[in-house]
């Protein structure tokens, strides 16, 4: 991950991204615009010019579609599903989805309707998919090939769990995860723990957990799992499960293979086993924004993104010359809370000639991002600094 | 405004914002869902269905589409244009959009390209008309007759006007105004006072005044005022001028008739004249906007917003009684500083019956919203909150 092979990876997948279209999907036209791409329909209410199309189910934001506020709007957020949503019926009578509540000393199902009466919070948190940064692993980690877009920062209202699960009785003694089961039709003939999207975090996220109806103050988008999705603030995006069917307080760990093999982080070349760390808690992370390639001579606003993951954020330093000085960028606009993001901003002055940008961001306790990040399987996680800085060009 | 007439009023409004649909638009079909609308084409890329089209100019977002966070998405948000917006080609080339500077040491031209590297700051405030509440005077002054959903709570990115007049020496001395003018094409043969937007705030705003490229993360659209608007957060919305083009700090408050004798606040009946109050800081306010009408027995979460408009929101109290007993609501999400508003929530228990249900917002400084609002000639600046209550059956 030294000097020139992380330059080379990077700037081939900068020029992927910008050939990223998919021929053939159905879509709305989009005009003649740079950088416009066709969406696939069920998506077709997003903005093409933010977006990068890896395939009819993951799509990712442009690196240069991040701007300074501390909002990711619902156009320009990533998609990422693992199955094909449930039809679209299910968001035409939302507060008739019902959701099955077990582990609760006094299990059953209850509707969309009947959770907005239990109680309603609000927070702001990065949505975020394992494997966002994928791309700058060298070992071509299999998966969607995500840089930095494959991440958001969004408000989400619903109903704490814990308020329901205390409306049901309360947890049920020796529970030790909340098990979520998304809503998708299964294909028939098939162990369902093959495929379904199921997902345990320790229950200690029982703090945290909101039943979400609304992001960024509308409906959730059936894309993003309405009517009702699973939000676990500083949990990757895999751990909020969409249209969630069924949630449970178990004492073990989901039987699905998304779980026990899947979202696990082993060395390369290894096979998933759930004795390996699963994708739970999110790091420290940070990536500039702009500029991404080239600019003017002079003074020059240097932007990006941070956030702290599981932890609040603590600061940003941003180097204009590969790591060897650093100065404390200034954060933007209104302190969020620990799970959101902060926009940044550092001015500096470029003189003619190639820089590599890089930002470095510091929790709460301390933790900073490693200038490297070790190869896994998978290509998750990856929050190490050299490889999410940009070379920059000024003429 | 007391008990009978007022609801009357209002229900009379409610039920002429449902059928608030402009024929011989042009516009997008669609489809059949409740509350659909007909959209104007240069606003097609909104939500239909969370809007009312008073008229080609005038959408106002309806009451129930409010959420519990802490953002408006920009295609919900009202829109009220005073002009035509200018032509689209203005947002092909956002970087190149011009902005004569006057009444600094040194006055010139800067474009939006130069302006970004001046600095960056990003901050969430109210966007208000100043006719918001309108339509519940009882006195019919004319306008578009909004009931609440002239507002909405935005992040706006962009340069503090403070950082730009500094890069011009300063603000000339005696100046005593900051006075912006739009980018609108005026009709030929008129004199341009008679129908241009231009506005003129106290330089003390200049503590405030953001020229902002970015509304929620992307920028600004045209129909709001892109590529470049003047933000004044706490300002009503017609001194957060669109498509600014001309910045001048200035001895005089601007000769345009939208100043002069536009935006007055005066008794009903009178012509509008200098003397008198402009419209520019916002007074504390609040709106419920769940229930509405009808609710089940048992269990409801009164929801609603909050905004101390000038001042940070220190409280909001709820009433399901008609104003007899108050309890004090909850605050949801983060708080986006003084000049956002805040969701709130309240649980309740209605017994099946009528209830006039209200919501009493107190700002920082002790101010509180009245109960009742003095009408004034065009209907300027509601924020008495009986008028703003809304009657619930409870079956």
């Amino acid at each position: 991950m030294s000097g020139t092979p992380f330059v080379a990876r990077r700037h081939f997948i900068l020029g992927a991204a910008g050939a990223g279209t998919l021929a053939g999907l159905g879509g709305r036209a989009t005009g003649a615009a740079e950088g416009a791409t066709r969406l696939p329909d069920y998506v077709s209410w997003k903005d093409p010019e933010t977006l990068i199309v890896h395939s009819p189910r993951t799509l990712e934001m442009k690196r240069d579609a991040f701007g300074s506020s501390g909002v990711t709007p619902a156009d320009q957020l990533y998609i990422r599903n693992n199955l094909p949503a449930p039809d679209a019926r299910i968001v035409q009578d939302r507060d008739a989805w019902e959701v099955s509540f077990e582990g609760v000393r006094n299990p059953r199902s209850m509707t969309l309707g009947e959770l907005r009466q239990l109680g309603v919070e609000s927070v702001a948190a990065v949505l975020q998919c394992s494997g966002n940064g994928r791309a700058f692993f060298d070992h071509q980690a299999s998966g969607t090939q995500w840089t930095v877009g494959a991440a958001g920062n969004l408000f989400w209202s619903g109903v704490p769990l814990r308020r329901v699960a205390e409306a049901l009785g309360g947890v049920a003694d020796g529970r030790r995860f909340i098990t979520a089961r998304g809503g998708e039709a299964l294909p028939d003939g098939i162990d369902p723990n093959t495929v379904m999207v199921e997902r345990s975090v320790p229950l200690a996220a029982l703090d945290r957990a909101l039943l979400a109806w609304e992001m960024n103050g509308s409906p959730v988008p059936l894309a993003h799992g309405g009517p009702l999705r699973l939000v676990l603030p500083g949990y990757y995006g895999i751990n909020n499960v969409k249209y969630v069917k069924r949630l449970a307080f178990t004492e073990q760990e989901s039987e699905a293979a998304i779980q026990r093999t899947g979202y696990r982080v082993r060395p390369v070349g290894q096979r998933g086993a759930p004795d390996q760390p699963s994708m739970w808690e999110m790091a420290v992370k940070s990536w500039v924004t702009h500029p991404l390639r080239e600019t003017e001579n002079g003074p020059v606003q240097i932007l990006g993104v941070a956030f702290g993951g599981d932890k609040a954020l603590r600061r940003v330093e941003v180097s204009t010359d590969g790591g060897t000085n650093w100065r404390e960028a200034r954060l933007l606009g209104p302190d969020l809370g620990r799970f959101a993001w902060r926009p940044f901003a550092l001015q500096a002055e470029l003189p003619a000639g190639s820089h590599l940008v890089a930002s470095r961001a510091t929790d709460a306790e301390g933790n900073t991002q490693p200038e490297t990040f070790p190869p896994n399987e998978r290509g998750y996680a990856h929050n190490g600094w050299r490889d999410h800085a940009v070379e920059v060009t000024v003429g």
